[in-house]
């Protein structure tokens, strides 16, 4: 196994933040990939609204926070406003299925619904980069931070693998309806088994929380549902280990041809 | 998936304590299952060399402390001895696969060399019990404490499956092969991959820590080493996830019989 270092807990750095109204305006304008944006909660004006407008546009978290937590990030001059810049690039789906078809490669699509641990995401993606997925898939809402600490725990894949933002998990099943991909969705109890799912067509596989599983809407929503078979009597996985059999079987499949 | 509760950061509980060079001595004459003892470094004496000599006969680790440890410990009388009691039942290796033998089971064992990362330990142990591992094999050292918050990562598993501590993994390398047990050993730059392997016959499973991978003159002393292949150009998984694949592949085999 490759060197692991342990992720630590911090507050985001200074040289990862873009502090004021104009400053996170200008990097919305030029498409800069942003984790998140504080907004203090009473702040109002043209400004704020078309950072709003913008970033509900590039998918882009939107906190409205009191100033008091603005000021926990130790900035001046933020005027009501900071800013998170991502490590990670965020992709648009339809540009990274576009490009894998065009390299004649079949699609294999990860979304993950509810996955709220830093670690458990981080594994993920490394399982992910690891197997050949091409894309992660995350919403807007309702997802751990792709913060540096996921990144350290993925030992980098979140730096080199594709990462789509969307505002709607359930949109983005259309969108690769859309393609000719089909979605699997991994739930315990479901009747069929993972070794009767075909992965070696074009596809996507949902992975929900491991409290709640993946929001009941979705799970309808999706072509097929499988478990992973557990004859120990005691079902039960980390959902990051869970992920990494499901793309370890896809895999094997396709290398069996 | 079935709930979870993150682990959280604590000392050890009173309760699960045992105070004073009497009662650990008496701990140890019944046989009680201790995850460790405290000795202050300075302290001598018959009844310390006879605490030593069944903590070395039971595999329990014994470490030499300055007593401003044991004092954190916030506990009283305990004239330079404290032991932690073990949640986790240990038990001897030959009885664990007499036992399995007896039912007429294959066995399927799992070691753990450097693993140190408990909620990794947890994870494992959670992947072994749902995949019908027989027992867990760890060393006296170098692998993280199985506590409160492994068992707390395992959802419970660890105190369902057999552990079994020993003093040397070299050793119970001899004692798995008296007992006609094939040991794998998982190692990133072997040559054959793990679909070559047959797990169907009586096997034991060895996982390395993710910085150092097995130590070499126990990687030498298995049967065969084996690589999960990744398509993906990115060699690396999380140890964890890498243990739930190994386990999961030798279970199919094992279900398609």
């Amino acid at each position: 196994m490759k060197q692991f270092r342990q992720p630590h807990h911090h507050r985001p750095r200074k040289n990862l933040l873009v502090i004021g109204t104009n400053a996170v305006l200008t990097a919305l304008r030029e498409g800069k990939a942003l984790e998140k944006i504080y907004l203090q909660s009473n702040i109002q004006g043209e400004e704020i609204e078309d950072i709003r407008k913008l970033a509900h546009e590039q998918n882009v978290p939107v906190s409205r926070v009191p100033v008091e937590k603005i000021n926990r990030l130790n900035v001046s001059n933020h005027n009501g406003c900071v800013a998170q810049i991502s490590k990670v690039q965020f992709q648009e789906l339809q540009d990274v299925i576009s490009f894998v078809v065009e390299k004649g490669e079949i699609p294999l699509i990860l979304m993950f619904d509810g996955i709220t641990d830093i670690r458990n995401i981080g594994a993920m993606a490394r399982s992910a980069k690891a197997f050949g997925v091409h894309a992660i898939v995350i919403p807007v809402k309702g997802v751990g931070a792709f913060n540096e600490d996921a990144i350290l725990t993925s030992a980098g894949a979140l730096e080199e693998i594709s990462v789509c933002r969307v505002n709607s998990l359930m949109k983005a099943v259309d969108e690769l309806h859309l393609n000719g991909i089909r979605v699997f969705a991994s739930e315990m109890k479901a009747e069929s088994s993972i070794s009767q799912c075909d992965f070696s067509i074009p596809s996507a596989i949902v992975m929900g929380g491991e409290e709640k599983g993946i929001y009941p809407a979705l799970l309808n929503y999706c072509d097929e549902q499988f478990r992973i078979p557990m004859p120990g009597g005691f079902e039960s996985l980390n959902v990051s280990v869970a992920t990494g059999i499901i793309l370890y079987e896809a895999a094997s499949q396709r290398l069996r041809g």
